[in-house]
């Protein structure tokens, strides 16, 4: 493979042959509002750049046999703390084994979609489709569960403090020079930021889900 | 002083004896609808701790006579986007100086009370007062201008990624440890996940600034 060839097939890297409920790329994914050339700006707003892109990708090396543990140790912190517990759980606050188990596979593709795909116009509907799912508009839907109708948008965005935080020891877990290590936990705070700013438009949106904070 | 002074004294710290529009502590701020115990949750939710608390005041002793270039670094990123240089402009695009040094000092002041000011009933308020002025409720009001009407969710959530990514080399410029750098590094960014979260309330609530993502 040349190099475009091999960050083609990179950029559809999946964890599982089927992830239930990821649409990514399918019509059944939300259209999103944003166009290409408002999330241009919101690169330049994060200020991302082509080094960035490269250690993202470089990062999503790092990270593509450890989303597993990623993913639980970002749960861990949510397992600790029931006002963000509560959000993912079923009637009469009871655990539910399959909503859990089927967007832990979509939170761990999560982070290969955030590393290795091209930020075009099918990332963007799944962006808003990933927003969407936090809000009453489309939240248990997917999953067919009964659970809280909404994320309330704070927790959303209080939340990748610690999805920031506590990806660093795993960039650090491959023999990468600090200065490698630095750069992809750089990129993808970045990335993640641009992100959090897509992911709060419904909130933000008369149409969508208002006072859902 | 015993160490709780030496806290108390820092917490009211400022950057300059007549900061224009700072109203920090008085009754012309607006009044925060978040609570003290709503405020806990989000400090939960960043898993901002004691040591976090702690590195914290150490980023303040270190950015503390580094705030004029902190925020000129942080301008400059502004200034070279056009799409973000509009939000300061007076009428005509043209730069308006007395806004521009005012905010410049509140923006300066703003690091200060990031690292120094106990997070209470008064910093819930302020921080309600610098989202509401970002917001088509009070934008341009405290310094009489003509400018744009209002600055977008979106940047406000995507701009703090430049803001953490730049802040980091000033926290090197005293001779701490690598790993104090990172430990001021990351309660900075959590605090400013925090903030942000506070600052998007008016956005996704339709009594104050709706649709203006």
């Amino acid at each position: 493979m040349n190099p475009k060839q091999a960050l083609d097939s990179a950029a559809s890297r999946k964890i599982a042959e089927e992830i239930p409920g990821y649409t990514y790329g399918t019509p059944e994914a939300a259209k999103s509002p944003v166009s290409p050339a408002d999330l241009e700006l919101l690169k330049k707003t994060v200020n991302f750049t082509e080094e960035d892109q490269k250690y993202l990708h470089m990062a999503g090396e790092v990270l593509a046999d450890q989303t597993e543990e990623v993913v639980k140790r970002w749960r861990g912190v949510i397992a600790a703390n029931p006002h963000l517990a509560q959000y993912s759980l079923g009637p009469e606050g009871k655990p539910d084994a399959h909503y859990s188990a089927d967007s832990g596979l979509r939170f761990r593709q999560w982070i290969l979609d955030t590393c290795f795909r091209r930020y075009d116009q099918d990332w963007l509907n799944y962006q808003h489709e990933i927003a969407l799912r936090h809000t009453s508009v489309k939240k248990n839907q997917t999953d067919h569960v009964q659970s809280a109708a909404y994320i309330p948008l704070r927790y959303v965005i209080a939340f990748t403090a610690v999805i920031n935080d506590a990806i660093k020891p795993f960039l650090s877990a491959k023999r990468h020079s600090e200065d490698e290590v630095e750069k992809m936990h750089r990129a993808w705070c970045k990335s993640v930021h641009l992100q959090i700013a897509l992911w709060s438009e419904p909130y933000a949106d008369s149409k969508f889900a208002p006072d859902e904070w």
